[in-house]
């Protein structure tokens, strides 16, 4: 097994640089870090190819079932490396003893199979990392199909995506698009489109989520919905707000919808 | 009006202390910064007594409605400062210009109002700021009645509770109680109580939250709730995971409860 302990190695320095976004979309790669996230990428089949380890800072049952793992994924390098390495290549004070290097797989909205009545989020113009992982997770939790970041501001495979998504992004299909493929696509699969607006005209709870493709939309936080998304083959649909706020984070409201297409689901 | 430009100014060393957390439980004191945050304390009669403001920095619009709120509220005291004294004062890059000093509510479970049919959430040991304030800015947007934090780690007028909640911790009736006195109140009002566990035995969409006081709690995100919240008087609620995580963020998973039972209660 390969050792490095120089922080001037070319590889070591060649993974940090991926903290980058820049240096991420050059590349077409990006960083996993902590033993869950990189346990749940490699039961997805996501293309990992190095996972650096320091058996200083790893813990021994972590390090035993990472290494069960990756006993099925002989494509992927192990690298031992020190501490002062693996320091260099974590993000902030997270310093579980393993960060891996993976390709990001580039997919089209053309290239997703979806099933029946498939269940897609849109979010567009996303711009925090955060926002966008914490709905992945919960789009996973749920059963849903594609997330559709639509003139998307951050990547989908930064680290900070897949940290707050616990690793659901490498389960849930994600795709980057224009909000104009969006809509021609989601015209194409028949589905029915609910924006969430502050100002919708129906509560969210009186439309009918079974038995048809369901595409809910989502703006980012400071400015909502384009006027994109507005029109008579659009449903503009809004959560109750009786307190002091007109609006819940992003994150909160696809959570809420979510469950509730669920829900119905689940009933019929 | 008083002016302080010196950042040795006693009352702004005071001030600054209160980023402290011992110093906020000791002097029963707590910071709100930003003007929104500030508009609602007001708004919600917050004991608010310092208000330290920079002209170099806040928006004119901002300081102009903000003298319009406080022109109501003649005990509050406005301090005009420097920029490099707001700096000090100011929590990270956050810089709107404003910080206010406020004396924080101590209430029991005894002193809290409540009407027919409340709807309580109860979070045990909460740790991060951050979940406390998201979760009280969701039961604020359903009208919910009282959050009670149960031998909570955090305490509940922190800065960061303050900013997560967007203010709406002005609003809703927060106490902090020992999970003992939780269950006895919760007893002696009648509550039906929910509790969210990974097991538990129904779906969240089972239970009927309709013509009863209703509590949902929740436990911290690492450890769940603890075995006190067991037994034939407690219903343990689940919400159903499809995807590779069996759980959801303990903010999400309440704002998903919160919303179901708002759901149930507009129908009937």
């Amino acid at each position: 097994m390969l050792e490095i302990n120089s922080l001037q190695n070319s590889r070591i320095k060649d993974a940090v640089r991926l903290r980058n976004r820049r240096e991420r979309r050059s590349s077409g790669r990006t960083l996993i870090d902590g033993v869950r996230e990189l346990t749940r990428a490699l039961a997805c089949d996501f293309p990992v190819t190095e996972v650096f380890f320091s058996e200083a800072v790893i813990d021994p049952a972590d390090l035993a079932a990472l290494r069960a793992v990756l006993h099925k994924h002989p494509q992927v390098e192990m690298i031992r490396v020190s501490e002062p390495v693996l320091e260099k290549l974590s993000f902030g004070d997270r310093l579980e003893g393993v960060v891996a290097v993976a390709r990001c797989p580039v997919r089209n909205l053309a290239d997703i199979p979806l099933g029946k009545n498939p269940l897609i989020v849109v979010l567009e113009r996303v711009e925090k990392p955060g926002n966008l992982g914490a709905l992945l997770r919960t789009l996973d939790a749920v059963g849903g199909d594609l997330l559709i970041s639509a003139d998307g501001q951050t990547d989908l495979y930064n680290p900070n995506v897949i940290r707050a998504s616990s690793g659901a992004v490498f389960r849930v299909p994600v795709v980057e698009a224009t909000t104009e493929e969006t809509l021609t696509f989601l015209c194409q699969i028949g589905a029915t489109i609910c924006a969430a607006r502050v100002d919708g005209s129906r509560v969210y709870t009186e439309l009918d989520y079974r038995d048809q493709p369901i595409a809910l939309v989502l703006g980012n936080e400071a400015e909502g919905l384009t006027d994109r998304w507005t029109g008579i083959d659009i449903e503009a649909i809004h959560l109750p707000m009786r307190g002091i706020a007109d609006s819940l984070n992003v994150s909160t409201t696809a959570a809420v919808l979510l469950y509730e297409v669920l829900r119905q689901r689940s009933q019929s």
